[in-house]
Parts: C-alpha cells; structure tokens; sequence
C-alpha cells in the first residue's frame, strides 16, 4: 500500500480512461499498443545511450539515467495496464526468482 | 523496507562482489556495462514481441509479457547498480512526476 | 546485377530452405519471425553501443561499427526474406525519396 | 556506380553541410551522435512492429514494412557518415562473409 509502483499503478488505472486531450496516459492508451511500445522500445533505446554517457560522464549524466530509467518503467506500466496484466505480477515473478517473501507471505505470519 | 523492488535491490547488492562464475548477477558486472546493456535491449525487444503476441493471444501470452517484463526490470536494476545508483532515485522520480508521497515522506509526518 | 546487396539476396534466398542444421540462414527461417526480429532489435542495441564506443574510440571500435551494421543489415534482409517482401522495394522507397534514379529506370529509357 | 546505396550515400555526404534549418540530413548531424542513435532505435523498434503487423496482415502492412526498413537502414547511413566510416566497409564485409565478389574485383579481372 505505501509502495510507490503500487500507487503509481492505482494513477494509471485512473487515468486510463480520462479525456485523451488532457491526459498523457489516456492519449497512450487512445492511440493504441502500438504506440505504447514504439515509446518503449525509444525509453530503452534512450536509456542505453544515458548509460554509456553516464559511464564516461558526471552528475547530470547520471541524473538522465534515473530520468530515463522512470521513462522505460513507466511505459512498461502503461504496456501492463494496456494488456489487463496486473503489474504485481512482474513483481511476484521477481519475488519467485530471488526467494524474496512479498508483504502478503509477511501478512500472513503467525502474529506470534 | 518491505517492498519487492527494495528486497531485490539489496539482493542484487549483495551478488555483485559474488563469484562470476556462481553468480549471474555477479558475471554480468565483470562483464561489464556493454553487457549488461546488450542484455537490456534484448530483453526490451523480447517485451515489445511478448505484447504484440499477447495481444492476439491467450494465457500463455500474456505469461510471457510477465516473464520478459520482469527480465526488463531485473536488467534496469543491475544498470542501476552497476553504475552506482540508487533504484530509489527511480521511484522517487515517478513518485514526483506524479504527485504521489512515498515512504520517506510519511515517515517524516508530525506524529499528531 | 551486380550489386552486393542483391547477391546477397540471392545467397539468402537459396540459403532460405537449406538445412537448418547446416546452414544459420535457414535455421533462422526454421525457428520463425520472433527469433529473426530479437536477432534484429539485438543488432540494433550492438550498433547503438558501438558506436558511442567508436565516438570515443579509435580503429578497433569503428572496425566493431562496420560488423555490427553489417550484422543489422544482414538480419533486416533476412526477416524481408521471411515475410516474402524483396529488398529492391526497400532500395526503390530510399531512391524514390532522394530523388535517385534506379538501374529500372535506366533500362527504360529511350535508347536514343 | 549505378548502385542506389552508393548514389544515396553521396547524397548524404552533400547534405551533411547543408543549412541544419533546410535538410533533416544537415539536422541530424548538428544534433549530434545521440540524436541520430536515438533515431536508429526508433527505426528498429518500428520495423520489428511493422514485420509483427505484417506476419498478420496485407498488402499496407506489408507496405509498412519497407518503409520502415528504408528509415532503417537510412539512419544507419547517416550514422555511418557522422563516424567518418565508408559504407562501403558495411558492404565489403558482407561481401566477406558470403563469399561475394564485389565490383571492384570484378573490374579488376584480366580481360581475357
């Protein structure tokens, strides 16, 4: 619930299907997948050259690496939430990967 | 504290010293940053044909964009690291953009 | 005719049906249009890596630039081979767009 | 000498001077390296889409698809000619690879 990427999700959803006109999100989801992935595919693209700049450079290169990176995480929500795919999903996969306990496993501890 | 992206973060901390040749994480990072770039693009080009096949799809399909969005995420993070940034500063970023308070801001409440 | 691009084709076209145990060309086709387009969006990420490397680089690098393009391009024919659409199309749009008279356009004119 | 590729790298090679205000060419080149990346990534990212859409479709997504592939391989052109690097080289090495002979050899044969 405090989590960021869950509420950011929880904005998304709720702006899905506001006015196109007013709200970047909706205009995303208007336009189509298509549209949705050709962003992805360009935030990766310009998160990569961020990266190699970043690599060689100083405080504003890195700076437009965690711009980019919000850009490709972003859009990779917006892709989620376009296909009906809950984005905790991503994340128990994640979870399932590396062994990590997510909050409901905790939730559901014995309290003692 | 309790949120998946951290738990994994600090996972991914702790294999980046691991032996390469027990570590993917770890095998990655003395690879280097082209690597682990190469290994983000792939992984994004994989995201985009996962979703364009889930969106004629079924189940199966909609699995895949899971998998390879979490492959996405996983590879973003280890650039993070790699480049020595906090994935805090991502979230932060997004918690910016759009208007929503995290933790640290909560946490930082007058208790009345 | 005489053109590398079109031998290639050809070499391409022939290689197409051959024995996907013996040749790389066929067991692309065989494994199917996903796996020829990660091959190309994988190109696309090593061109872009090599060449900020060759920005900052010296003889090794822009050699790297000359393989990975070559890599790219060579992937680009091959998924135009798959979907059945001849690369003299692709060569016809880039001279109809530049104002470049092809060798069909010579052919025809008027012999005096 | 009659070739498409060679007669639109001359043309890039001219325009890459011209007012950046006139010709996208000369734009592209005054942006800079990054500029021109960011184009490439944007190209591959439409051409798998298109090629997706293709595999589906008809005769316009088919369309598509070469005009993609013409925007690809135009900014690998123009990327080519920021790095100082002849595509010729891009063409010689594929050459290389398949075993082609190139016209320059050719010319160079014994007449007899």
């Amino acid at each position: 619930m405090s989590d960021i990427l869950d509420q950011l999700a929880t904005v998304l959803e709720q702006r899905r299907h506001a006015d196109p006109e007013a709200s970047y999100v909706a205009s995303l989801h208007h336009k189509g997948l298509n549209k949705i992935l050709e962003k992805l595919g360009e935030e990766a693209t310009e998160t990569l050259l961020a990266a190699k700049d970043a690599a060689q450079g100083d405080e504003p290169e890195r700076q437009a690496v965690v711009a980019e990176t919000a850009d490709l995480w972003f859009h990779s929500l917006v892709m989620l939430s376009h296909l009906g795919i809950d984005h905790q999903a991503v994340l128990d996969e994640l979870a399932r990967r590396f062994g990590i306990s997510g909050l409901d496993e905790k939730a559901a501890r014995p309290s003692e």
